[in-house]
């Protein structure tokens, strides 16, 4: 294995580089994002340990982002992927924007499974709950909604889109890939609407039909429906794979901004690792070699096509000689898919030793691989531990465009993570330059006080997910809130009014529920994310029997019998 | 009827209003490219009269602009889409490209009638003649030559385009509509390639599948293809027309620029008025009240919708108040379709007085309607009869942007428009002042001389369809080259070996062949077209009994007799 730590002793001193960081003009900012990528489905470890599935994958190039720049161990995002993709355009909690499941492809459709689709059974947790009453049709830029009837948009968000602000403030913004805000015949669906000055093949689909040149990404006549991906009609039938072709696109966007002096945001949004499972023909023999099932060989060669088209951008911007002036954050929408068998394995194995997957607000639904680069500023080879969450995404982005008082019609959640990637991962390579980091479960236990990072280590972060993902019931996923503060985590099981407690630091397997022995803890975050969620008048299912909506953690019997 | 003329004495004097021209930043240019527009098929006369065509139409934001700018009377295209459009990237005559005919949908594929049609009987002159040797996969940008094998790419001219040159000196590019470069599966399909900052809804396609937002302007779920449009999802089931759709998408992409303070150059190039011929219901029914067939009226409305385009983009400009630094250039791609029946009225009457339509290189299908707009610069109210031709945009574009010294691989074969745009309207305005212009019929035999437009009046402009258009034969439109200098033009057709000559001074509509009694004239011009196609290695039919290319003009049996 690889040894970041091994790295250390040749970043630093790093205390005279972090000067002069004033004077620089402003830094173009590189976002780059995989879609249903786990926490450990990669060779680089975020854990103590080097596990059964990060042995499974090679992403050599996100160890070389790593070695450049600092890991978030415990950063999260929201279960399922409009959620995420929402927040980042707004800085609000999911359940703030009553945005709380994925966007469907055509307006006006409910997407999840209670009733929403064509051909649901309701054989399952529908019987009991109704879907609530989110916004189905998503987000649309403020400034658009003088057109709402135009649309006939109902169910909907709107909000001042950060793309908008970092455009205004002379940033050239580029949308690539994935865009998934909201569904076609909305103006959400439009990566221009969101302020991006430049798109390419972003559009309403969540994921693409076809990654395969072959089938021209979705668009052979006649088989194309509303998740063929666009504006990739050069490469239809070339031999390259979808993940190539589009990070080749973006790296030519860049020229035009480099070109004129304007500081640039690339919004890079990986399609892949989303269903459908398709080998990339480039990385996918190696894995059958390595003895993976063909589940699995197909999945970690489009992990791999992800780690090379990461390995571009690093290699573009070297070329270029912008390393040192432009940051590089790398994050994932959610957790991995483990249900549905399309990726091998075991089902509810992909994100072990996280509890569950994609979908659920169990650790392996949330919590993703993240790490910032940011040569000069960030210390390199260092781990940040300190709980970041998607909605701090929009003032860490305002603040390193220097944006500093953005006009938004929305309240915004999140807090800004700069003082955490800069003098946090300072603080951690001077503790480590002192002796007080010697391995990787030092580095995953080593705090960083809120006075250094700005962050306070005890934010209580809130996950929300009233739906069912699928047909069949997933206990485990579906209709589940949680609330972390701290080394704590409650989990409230809306289908049976469980309330969970889980001590992540000894437990990050979420294996043992301890609420009956920390009966005030339990209570105490129990009213917090009660208290959150009724303050954003977050959706709530109905229960079908009652025609109201499920209690509030607060309201449960479970909740009531602690006080004994 | 408007009286054009009745303006100029609220336009001039103008002498003082053209100074201090060097002083100004760059301007924005608007190119505003209608697609399959005839010259007559407009309440703006290009012609001396008001003809029966004319008056099927209502365009009056066509007579603001031309109230506000110049009419260019003589003004050229090629005879169809993809060789007007290529040659507006490159300012290559389209038999120097060697890009004759329009581009099909997907590589490789040839689109002309002879044999490349699937379901063509070849009972035609497909018979006789094989196709050209010509770049059937069209337009590739130079700097991508190098990936050539990664798309299997022949065929191919390799070019610098201008949107590329443009870009490289500050300019920002911005596509929206119609492309029609290249087929999918090449990198010409993709206007970011051809130095397009911005793209919307531009790819392979020639037309879209549909305007109608109804039918998701053809991406119906299982009925899409590679003519469907791309990119205006927000807009499905909206009851948005297309054309309407991508005049509200193309203003929008202008806020960035402005606020930027950068020059634009938007290309915008509306799908209206090709096939399919469907109505814009905003506009129908008025042509139906007056007496229009069906056919005729759904035409009429699209054209209304365009010039309503047309209105909202000099509202736009005026609103912005960058109208005064802002040249505007409208234009068609070819003459109007004139076959097929779907617009209604008899065929081949679509034109006139001028004879045949889009595919032929009769006035009909090659003069097309132009306007310039750029108020202190334009003499307003004027009528520029120097016969131009699409070659001349490329140099021009780049004269108005000020880039001075453009490095191309290609050698380009047009001359700048701008000295006839400025200084010949102003010579124009000033000999309409002296009273030596009274009417239309006055202006549109009004000379400019070539010390003051900077081009000669009798330049040989060439024109090369060595195609078949559709699988019956069209006499009139398949085969055919002309070259015009001065009031004369000269015809050859292939698939009889004649040679023609009209003087389009007494004779627009090319009712009278004169060339017997010009003979060496006829001699002299058939020795210079042949010289230049020769010159361009240009494509020509094979004949299928011998094997060989169709003869040159001048190794007919015609050519010589006109020795005698």
């Amino acid at each position: 294995m690889k040894s970041i730590f091994g790295k250390l002793a040749l970043t630093l001193p790093l205390a005279a580089a972090f000067q002069g960081h004033a004077q620089q003009q402003r830094p173009n900012i590189i976002f780059f994002l995989v879609d249903d990528f786990g926490w450990v489905e990669t060779s680089l470890p975020f854990g103590d340990e080097v596990t059964a599935n990060n042995r499974m994958f090679h992403t050599p190039n996100m160890e070389r982002l790593a070695a450049r720049g600092a890991m978030l161990t415990n950063a999260y995002a929201c279960s399922v992927s409009t959620p995420t993709r929402t927040c980042l355009m707004t800085g609000m909690n999911s359940a703030h924007m009553g945005i709380t499941s994925f966007s469907s492809l055509y307006k006006d459709i409910v997407p999840d499974a209670i009733g929403g689709h064509p051909g649901s059974t309701n054989e399952n947790l529908g019987d009991i709950f109704a879907h609530p009453e989110w916004n189905y049709n998503c987000l649309c830029p403020a400034h658009l909604e003088s057109e709402k009837d135009l649309y006939g948009l109902h169910h909907t968000l709107y909000a001042t889109p950060l793309p908008q602000l970092l455009r205004d403030s002379g940033y050239h913004t580029i949308h690539v890939g994935k865009a998934h805000w909201a569904p076609a015949g909305t103006p959400g669906s439009n990566p221009y609407n969101m302020g991006f000055v430049v798109n390419i093949a972003g559009a309403q689909n969540g994921h693409p039909k076809s990654y395969q040149p072959e089938d021209n990404f979705g668009n052979l006549p006649g088989q194309g429906d509303y998740g063929s991906v666009m504006n990739m009609s050069q490469y239809y039938g070339s031999g390259v794979h979808l993940t190539e072709a589009i990070t080749r696109e973006a790296l030519r966007t860049l020229d035009h901004p480099l070109r004129q002096g304007i500081p640039f945001f690339l919004y890079f949004a990986h399609y892949t690792n989303h269903t459908p499972i398709q080998r990339d023909d480039r990385f996918y023999q190696r894995y059958i070699d390595e003895g993976l099932d063909e589940g699995q060989a197909k999945y970690a060669s489009m992990v791999e096509g992800m780690d090379k088209s990461l390995g571009d951008v690093l290699d573009f911007i070297d070329g270029r000689g912008i390393a040192d002036n432009t940051v590089i954050i790398f994050y994932s929408d959610n957790g991995p898919h483990s249900v549905g068998g399309e990726k091998g394995g075991e089902l509810h194995t992909q994100a072990l030793p996280l509890r569950e997957g994609k979908g659920s607000v169990y650790e392996g639904g949330i919590r993703v691989p993240m790490m910032v680069c940011w040569p000069g500023h960030v210390a390199a080879g260092t781990r940040l531990n300190t709980p970041v969450n998607t909605p701090d995404f929009f003032p860490t982005f305002l603040e390193l465009a220097g944006v500093t008082d953005p006009q938004t019609v929305q309240t915004v959640d999140g807090e800004s993570m700069v003082k955490l990637f800069t003098d946090g991962s300072q603080y951690v390579a001077r503790a480590a330059e002192a002796g007080k980091i010697r391995d990787r479960k030092d580095a995953n236990a080593f705090r960083i006080p809120e006075s250094v990072s700005g962050l306070a280590d005890d934010r209580g972060l809130i996950f929300h997910y009233p739906h069912q993902l699928r047909y069949e019931d997933q206990d485990d996923i579906d209709f589940l809130s949680a609330l972390r503060r701290g080394d704590w985590k409650l989990v409230y099981r809306m289908h049976t009014g469980e309330l969970e407690l889980y001590n992540l630091r000894d437990d990050i397997g979420e294996h043992s529920n301890v609420a009956a022995g920390n009966r005030e803890l339990t209570r105490s975050m129990a009213s917090e994310l009660s208290d959150r969620l009724r303050h954003w008048n977050a959706p709530m299912p109905t229960v079908r029997a009652t025609g109201k909506p499920v209690p509030m953690p607060d309201e449960t019997d479970a909740f009531a019998a602690l006080k004994k």
